[in-house]
């Protein structure tokens, strides 16, 4: 089989970019090692930066984004029992959206069963070849039968633990990474939220972080120690810890049900340089992991996804390889400047176990001044919201 | 011999308050441990904010400086080879004077001089006692024969090493550090400045600071190991690793000459908390101390001053207490500001030698960030030229 771009990966930046590709007249395959329905039963972030919003319209699957999708304004900062909001549209005059990353996958594989483009599902024991060359292949497995697949490029979008970057000789790439001492416990449930925006709470228990997924659904975290377990934590445990986090009135105000969906994320700063090897392009997770605290996860591999679709467009309808010889560089300016941002925000927020008296006086300094100055409100509302793509 | 309030200490820090109340007719007296030479002689900050212009305008001692005085209207910070400049003027709409402390210093005390206010120099063996009740006194030893000096208030001012701060038991204050494991090496020589305005450079090989007294008086100063010895550091030496340090074009500019001074700073946050103990109030670098970086030591003095002067004039012509109350609590909001400023912008700039390779990224984005967004360079310059007062 031939293909003019292989990608590998069927999450939602594999889906984007196949979308905007098609969209160019360019054919893609997808492959995917899981099934429709695992993808789907990932539960990951559901904040839309406006660059992530322009990518989705221009892949044509921002329908029902622009219906179901809820824009925020701004987001609140708790500490010392107050919530300080910080007003995004005010600041910069941009918002997010909160939408799902699920809804998006699920969007995204409707318009590409839609346009008829080809997804192989379970697709295992995926290998990477010749992407060095001019004539890359992907060899696979499926139904217990060996397929090989000729492309132009490959695009691997098969996140942090996916077989993309590990194809590239250890020589050839350079790791910059950061393991954060705590995790995430998070909570999915079918209840109100607690507040009309997110509420980013730093507490002396740890950070919290009240989310949502609609008007009928929210997502909380709370930070715990790396080696928690989900499975001691019950519902009752959970909306307790939480609750301690907050500052009185969101506490009050907090509605409680059976969770969903229960699980602890480790946090973790990965950058892979570069993420162009030859004819292979690493897109997302694939390339960079952010910790969840910016949300910036999601957009920062919309953002990838885009300059990847306008190189390959730009390969193919102008004969000109700029776009992608430049991808790397173009790519990882807006990733570092997203890690320092995520980090930032880690570390502003965390209780961090190593963190000493002196270190502890100067997160509270930092909060205080972030919360009183306009100017740093300002430029935490520009990273929140996306610096420009 | 009796006064209103004993001030500990002749620097700028006990000058300035000296002569704030002189100015309001409260009687004070200075008890300095030193000669008025050796004070002078002690080479020292020369960045003064608006807040302390103000002060100093206030104390009646601004003439020279106004005269003398360097306004300086942004600042630049050099890395990869280009100088960005930050127009702290047109961001924030205030600008910092170049005006050495060693002249803040003389200025005191010619007015402290034609004022008739009493210092005692070389005051020997000074020790605190009864700051707890309402009588405290002062011991000091002059000239061999042992003195006592009653008061309403003693002001400690007299430094880091001072015996004020160290008059108070351990487990009535809280002390909060961070020592960085370099320090300054600094060169004086009468040389004109490489550039109009200050370049703070960040290296490969260390931090590298180009400032200046005067437009024949330029102070250099580079990032050294801890353990380095200033006896070590010939002045070609200097020159040249400062040459390495610098961009190109100031790297050709740069006009040396015999140094006549050269000594290594070491970097330290410290704070003490409180600063108010009964009747003595900590003021300056008896209080709290930064790193150099962002310029604050003197200027943080000046406001701990003001504070405090203005509590003891309320209390004085008014007996309001309530300024002094607040004192420790006022001062310590803006200290930690500063020091939360004074350590960012001294991570920001310099080499860590256990910054592994992603601080060293996140270092580089930093600074992208910091020349790329308006809110970024706002939020640096408006603490730069100081915080509201």
């Amino acid at each position: 089989m031939r293909t003019q771009v292989a990608i590998i990966g069927a999450g939602p930046a594999g889906l984007l970019l196949g979308q905007l590709l098609a969209r160019a007249g360019i054919d893609a395959v997808i492959l995917e090692q899981r099934s429709p329905d695992y993808v789907l039963g990932r539960i990951r972030a559901g904040i839309l930066e406006s660059v992530t919003v322009d990518a989705l319209e221009r892949a044509g699957v921002a329908a029902r984004l622009h219906r179901e999708g809820l824009v925020h304004h701004g987001i609140e900062l708790a500490f010392d029992g107050t919530r300080h909001r910080i007003d995004l549209h005010a600041l910069i005059g941009r918002s997010v959206t909160v939408y799902g990353q699920t809804e998006v996958t699920h969007d995204l594989m409707d318009a590409r069963a839609a346009a008829g483009a080809l997804t192989i599902y379970e697709a295992e024991q995926v290998s990477l070849h010749d992407f060095d060359a001019d004539t890359p292949r992907v060899r696979y497995t499926k139904d217990g039968r060996q397929h090989e697949l000729q492309c132009d490029f490959i695009a691997g979008c098969d996140g942090f633990h996916g077989v993309s970057r590990q194809s590239v000789p250890e020589r050839s790439r350079q790791i910059f990474e950061r393991v954060y001492p705590f995790g995430w416990l998070g909570v999915l449930s079918e209840t109100p939220p607690v507040a009309d925006e997110l509420i980013y709470a730093s507490h002396e228990r740890g950070f919290a972080l009240c989310s949502m997924r609609s008007l009928t659904r929210s997502r909380y975290y709370i930070q715990v120690p790396a080696d928690e377990q989900a499975k001691d934590w019950s519902d009752a445990r959970f909306w307790d810890e939480l609750r301690r986090r907050l500052d009185p009135a969101a506490a009050e105000a907090l509605v409680t049900g059976p969770s969903i969906e229960k699980s602890i994320a480790p946090l973790r700063s990965f950058v892979c340089e570069p993420i162009r090897f030859g004819r292979l392009f690493l897109a997302g997770d694939a390339a960079h992991i952010v910790p969840p605290t910016g949300a910036k996860g999601l957009n920062l591999a919309a953002s990838d996804v885009l300059y990847l679709a306008d190189g390959l467009i730009q390969y193919y309808q102008e004969r000109d390889g700029g776009g992608l010889d430049g991808y790397s560089h173009k790519c990882l300016a807006r990733i570092w400047k997203a890690e320092r941002f995520s980090w930032w925000m880690t570390s502003l927020l965390h209780r961090f176990p190593d963190a000493d008296a002196f270190a502890r006086r100067l997160q509270q300094a930092e909060l205080d001044y972030v919360v009183g100055s306009a100017a740093a409100s300002a430029a935490l509302a520009e990273n929140y919201v996306g610096l420009p793509y």
